[in-house]
């Protein structure tokens, strides 16, 4: 079995992005599978050629794009992707996208096809603060998940694919105000640990727990 | 011009519902529209009925659906319905949904086809803290905002149509904590006549200020 | 019966500041009491002598002294005013202070003398958003608090003074952020005329609402 | 040299309080001082007797009362012991304070007299998150931080003593909603231990670096 782990490179002028620092900590195989680690740049369309090159020739069982959510308190991974790009800053081509989307004649929407309610329930039980997420915002973290599920559903791949979105680590705290929240790199490592065992076992989607918000 | 404005009933122990207290606060026209004012029960499949019931009888020119987003700062258009029903409380006819689709087969989301960044925009400008969400969450509200969207493309109605959250306000922050954020109802008011006023108008859809987040 | 208000200057590349917007909008009696509006400099320590100054030759019944503080989302009468000076930004005479008492040898701290229970009681039956600070943060605010019951200890006046934090209104949420909580102008008005009734009757401290945080 | 730390019993319905599991899991002798650890019932008065009789045996050099703050993100020293209690639940003996004085003609407030912004620094520099607060709340943990400063201030003791507030541990976020912060139990312990190597270096207070809230 083979899983791609993916993280992003630094943006918005931080000098490391826990997603990727994160992902190249993972050893090269784990519960027995093969563990390919790849840092994607922050843009909206190479990501897409990226993705495709790589499951190509690689031809992944799984695939769980990582990328940072500074200002959550824990690990998140996403439900769903939208054909949408709003952002107040470029991408790392200098792209600025103000409402246009991800793809001219493609889905509204795709769900992520990982086992999301199991890898909350995973993460929690390990002692890993999780939850489900419900928006992977619209800047390139989520047009990543939208090509990513569009790509898997274009090739006809049946596999487990997503995105989950990490916290700021620690030390990423200083300088940004006192009640910032984060994570230690370590906790992040063994979360991503956990979802790797979660999609070996081929554990079903999570039972009936809630995950949603009353609005 | 006919246009159809819904609130919700009280639901979650509240003995009122901000959105339906702000939907009943409006005249019956404004700016030369007939304005349809209906309450709709807490509910994940009656509202279907309810709204095909009244749309087909009615044949409003726009339809916009409100509730209550408690613990939002701003009022808050919706981009997207996603076909999922996730909460850790049943709804007012004892349905609990944990993680499982709207409509059996149906699509995995619709985009509002309301002019959500033209109606942020004018909000603003008129005083009134707006912003544009990417998640409605998973509860009645995002149902309604399915069933909504759904039935407007199955009727092939090309009218303008989504859903609008609303903050709590002012009296509901008693006993809620000292940080609950809230607006005054006539504020609720005023927005929603603003909202009117931008699809009367028949403003585009509001330029290309950015409206999303980074991540 | 006479009642001083002072609002502040805008400050922070802001063009307006809510505490003196409201303050200013007070008419020049009410209830029966004179009220007295004075705009204050943001500084630490040019706020002690305009204070003293009025105070001599107005001697007024009562004090409140108002400011914003953007991020919160109810009107906080403050319980306490503590000697430190310590912010990020200097105030508005380009003065640094990062962790430095306001005054050399005085007391660690002052209590309001302010109802401020029954100020929050009466806020909230108004239906104005209001609880109960336990900080009035480190900065132009806190020490204005500080000097103003240093002053009324020093000069021997038993009269009610104290410190109440307003949230940002409507108009300043565009841009910052779109979770930014705020109240219109209109309710800040109706909040400091709600506290001028309450001082005028004589009101006593509020009785036994629990008013704390439980860490 | 001898140091105290002290952690709290379980209280609102937990089964454990971090700042027990944190401080109990510290060595017997750190950076070669003696650490004596105490644990607490979160009893307002209760505790004076108990620290006051451990303080007059055993004679710490130092002493620092942990305390959890849920919904906090960071570790965080208190500036500030106030003379009031006012809480919405009571004590662990049944005691509901909403609005009264800690001591009956005692002090305004004390300053920690910790080393609080060397603590906040090393802490950070450690990649542990840390700020400086300014409220202890007005339950217990203020209460004991009172106490505590009262008794080193009657016992003429000129030693380093104050209160930190921690974290939720990560376990602790299940059911508490989808972004409650938390850190790892590790990650305390980290931070205690590098408040007593702080301590024990004598260090100073921390230099100039702003730790305050601009309002």
């Amino acid at each position: 079995m083979k899983i791609l782990l993916t993280g992003f490179e630094p943006f918005g002028g931080d000098s490391m992005n826990p997603s990727w620092e994160a992902v190249s900590r993972l050893p090269d195989t784990l519960y027995g599978a093969d563990i390919l680690k790849v840092r994607l740049p922050v843009e909206y369309h190479t990501v897409r050629d990226i993705l495709e090159c790589i499951m190509e020739k690689e031809t992944p069982d799984a695939v769980i794009c990582v990328g940072q959510a500074g200002g959550r308190a824990t690990i998140t991974p996403e439900m769903v992707a939208i054909n949408w790009m709003d952002a107040s800053i470029p991408d790392a081509k200098n792209v600025l996208a103000t409402g246009e989307p991800v793809s001219l004649y493609g889905e509204t929407a795709f769900f992520s096809t990982l086992p999301v309610k199991a890898i909350v329930s995973a993460l929690q039980s390990a002692g890993v603060p999780a939850s489900l997420s419900f928006t992977a915002g619209t800047y390139v973290c989520n047009s990543t998940m939208y090509h990513l599920l569009d790509l898997t559903t274009e090739l006809g791949l049946g596999i487990p694919a997503g995105f989950v979105h990490v916290p700021f680590i620690c030390e990423q705290t200083v300088g940004r105000g006192p009640n910032t929240p984060s994570l230690p790199l370590d906790t992040l490592v063994k979360g991503l640990t956990e979802m790797v065992r979660v999609i070996v076992a081929g554990e079903p989607t999570g039972g009936k727990q809630p995950s949603g918000y009353t609005h």
